[in-house]
């Protein structure tokens, strides 16, 4: 079900038990020179779509919410972004008001991963403000967490998706190929020695660390985004969205869990 | 032009001196017993997207921006609001990205009647923030200011449109029927005897009074619903868009009043 | 009454049922070369000191709040304001202050317009945050919208009350001429060719528009204070006057709105 | 000078360096059964008109703000209050008006006691922020601290002046006699045994307490209003008056000390 | 005890009638060229665990609290601190969560100046917000107040402690000596004409005033720190830590003072 | 060296290039039944001790910030604990005063999980806010992630570190031995069948989600301190030790990394 399609009476008259509602959120931000500015919140709606398809009765689905935390972007022209901490404030009288209508189940879906680190800050203050209420969840999830494994497929030259990369790019080419200009595709990588970071995204870093995007990108994209094709986009799409779908059906059961 | 279909590079070879970024504002909250959530935003994003399709080369119209200021409506679950001192920071933020890109002229342009006076207070704020910077425009507006005297068709059995009320019904009968109850659409106009203040919008009152929406009407719907046609609703919609349109085109070729 | 001139006691024993508590707000701004600083606040009082003695037994009369949201006029000495979101803020507390004490009529009597605005979304979070309280009534209300038909004498050569314009200085020659110098009254009227914004005042506006006041007026005054006379003054004193006792008389006996 | 009777000129032509603009910062707030809710505002009033008398060509008297920081009294009726933190904020702008537009002597002259800790925490973060200004001063003081010892005289019965006491219903005795009830006014005296705190006002405690006011007083005075005569309070405001008229003729002309 | 070398469950069994909360306020600042950044902790701590020490039985004290508010030292490198607004919102935090675990009595234990003000706003604050509960003590005092008579030893050659001066520097010499400078031990004195104003602390001031650290003193000291010794720092810390003992032994069973 | 022993001019002096300022981030909140609130201090203060003795030259060691963002563990008394948002301000100003004095490399030291968002966002937020200073590092890492597979040593039965469990209780016997009683040592290990959520801390979830440590565990305890022993916490610290001083010794010697 589209959330906002229903009527008032419609949503006071649902069994809420097992209804998720999820709330994509991506962004409005540079993706380097090759790729349209709202490339996140047409992946991220893309994924959910397909999970509203295939889960129309457990599913309640808002509107993409395009508007993100990317401030790191912001000395590239064309980003819109608020700062983190009233992204927080935001998402979290969303998730009030989700909550308030009488829902248990929230999925906060990400397609930009700067609205990762605020959204976990949401569900963190929310759980403790509201700690008192009957169990409810609200889960956060990039769709590069859910589906990691799955989203290595063959035919990918590098190793995770980041930005504005040879992952973004494919499934972009799959998407809105129009709107893609390969011929400025042109990211760069970054190098460093170290054992415990990790720029190159080819593996978790052990500290967090944070670099704003001028300094690690001068052509605003990461990684071999020449390297994308359509074909690659859409194996991506479907292995990521079916994994989403998994996660989603899963969530709609979940109950807390036992204490051994 | 699509803001955010553009790259980068495109937002930074532009023009700007005459271009109007358009920012659509809609809600998503309770719309009656008849008429769905997205309702405001429905409306707008049409109005918005012939405004686009009219002036393509002037314009950058924006994803609509479907959270707004309702927290009024709360009462009625399904309702998805951000509270007004919130909203006018997270419209100030988008305001101050565009300006940071270069542009001069914003039109932060309204469907849903709960957004204006915190739309006010942003514009308040910035031009005192940026007071020092050359000159730049931002101006609110919603489509029953811009267009009030051309909504007045004969066809029309109430004065004003409010809240999922006649025009509302009718501009949804026309653009989304299948989303429409009209068996349901059943409105309250509130009777006050007052020289001073006119709760049923048969004119402009003259004091500031705020009541919440559950005071105000049973149903959630205000005025005739009843009374709505597709047709009334096409015709509208024609003349809200010419009006629009008509400004934007204006609003482009703005320059500071001068002083006599 | 005065509200500060009574003892607690009195306050306690009061039948508050049909008591308006009114709380007169100015400002203390810049009011172009030849009117004081005060001239709002000197206006407000004035007025609001009329409403006082026309119904002592209605009326509590809180002191004027000469401290207005006018950063506007900042650029310009003299001018002490403070932001319009701590005005907001002000302003609430001091209502919550009032409903705590069992008033339930509130008018917030504005004589200066930056204060408009603020108060609109001060009425707008109070009625939320106490919607589950018993009924009350917050209104806010220049006296320029109270008695605007009322304004219309045919002596006045310009059509609207401004900023330090004919209507202001002939106020305060009526009231207090010893602080006008009348040489050094000159004003500026803003013009623009548009359908949709009127800066000269000649009628509403269609669009949202804020201009610091430095870009509007290099004498910071507006329109043509250099045609007030004392016997205008007096004139507009007693219409407003005679106009805002109307509206409290009314104001006093309100009941919420019957839904049809 | 009345700072709200000159003009924006007259601000701008003033050779600002030895002018002390005053700030008179009262309250309206319950002061037992005896005495108006205006009690502070209207003692510190006549004392500030009465330093602007004295020294007019010095002082630039900015007109009383009667909205304090009375939180803890709101128990009690009638009592109009701001919480602290954002009375800070509200005095903080006040003084950077003041400071932007070219005065360098600022008095923030208190007749409230909940006033002091405020105004001392306005001092320190204006001192800070504007560290790398230009030298100026910004002082707080209640008239009860610059006139200690001058309100010594032996007719008084109590040893300082607290809240609704023998000192403030005197000195309303000799400024507005009509306003008291004299029948009504009965104190209370808090008594404990301690070496450190005092809470009967008989000496400065070693410690810092903060009781609500309800617990402190059931009548909401202190002390022996009973014993009050307009003698009293004549006396009275002629120390205090010339006290605080010595210390505004020194701080006119105070330089930054010189570091030994 | 010490709070943090409890169990929880020993935090629950505690009968907390006459228990005393202990929190050690200090900072981490300059403190001139002689004396280490944590001179104001290590004195604090000190005197807290002597105190806890005299009464373990009575005494929970929680671990220093080095981080203050010192905006006013920052201009010297090596200062950490957080704005006053913040450390108060810090210490109430705190305080709440203390009170929530049903302690009825904290102490504020302050060795750094700069942390007084932002303590009484504390007080004041949580004292209005928890009004209605039943009757519990939070206060703060500085080791200079409590013990402020028996710090007149006849030894000191300067009047009163300030900061890096004669008296702080002799109870660092006794506690850690390694850690000072005594070669470059030179502090400043303000000097200036006033009798309302005491800059050079011979006596308390009748205003409130204040300046830069940077504005006071070159050398980041005050006084005659080079007249320290050893000896007199040990004197010192008997006469405060007995006198600290003291209060806390008659605080711990405080009642709320009876009405006269 | 100890940040906090050093003096004023000594900080000056310093060659800060490849200076690490360490901050050691704790907590003060319950930890079960067997285990002291102060464990994630003490436990972090240890390691922190280990890297300033091994890197005397390198690094300088703030004191243990001992107030945590912990109030997920307030239904829990004796958990002294501030709000995340508020956590996340102190950090910031701390490392501000820590850039202001001109170092370049901070590393926020975690020794309690819940400290870990809001130093994420920290870190964030500054690294946007200075985007345009001379690059400089802020890094967070709890000892648990620098050190993860040097913590997997074979006497372990439990796979990783949670709250109060084998590991912190081993620690803790090692450190502390008398402040542990291991009688009472009785953990909860929550049980869930997911494929995305693994609250037993198995291994990584793909989803964010936050429980109130009340629902996760009766006892305060997660997983199996029954099965601590002093050497299983001495082999810890020296795992960890180690890995902390390899990581400090690395980081302040990084250099931004270069672009590929």
């Amino acid at each position: 079900m589209k959330f906002g399609e229903l009527k008032r009476p419609e949503i006071e008259r649902l069994d809420k038990t097992h209804k998720v509602v999820v709330l994509p959120l991506g962004s409005l931000e540079q993706h380097g020179r090759h790729l349209p500015l709202l490339t996140d919140s047409l992946i991220g709606g893309e994924i959910a779509q397909r999970v509203e398809t295939a889960l129309a009765n457990d599913v309640l689905l808002l509107p993409m919410q395009w508007l993100g935390s990317s401030d790191h972007h912001l000395k590239f022209p064309g980003t819109i972004s608020i700062p983190s901490n009233l992204y927080i404030d935001m998402i979290a009288h969303i998730c009030e008001c989700i909550l308030a209508a009488g829902f248990k189940r929230i999925l906060l879906f990400l397609s930009h991963g700067g609205n990762d680190v605020p959204c976990q800050e949401v569900i963190f203050r929310l759980g403790i403000k509201h700690r008192d209420k009957s169990p409810f969840w609200i889960a956060s999830a990039g769709y590069w967490s859910l589906a990691d494994e799955a989203m290595k497929i063959p035919e990918m030259a590098t190793p995770r998706s980041t930005h504005a990369c040879e992952y973004e790019t494919s499934i972009m080419l799959a998407l809105r190929g129009e709107l893609v200009d390969l011929t400025q595709a042109q990211g760069k990588t970054l190098c460093m020695e170290s054992k415990f970071y990790f720029p190159d995204f080819s593996r978790p870093s052990k500290v967090n660390i944070s670099l704003p995007f001028e300094s690690m990108t001068s052509t605003g994209a990461i990684g071999r985004p020449d390297l994308a094709t359509p074909e690659k986009g859409h194996k991506l799409l479907d292995a990521i969205g079916a994994k989403v779908v998994e996660f989603v059906r899963e969530f709609a059961y979940w109950e807390r869990p036992t204490m051994g």
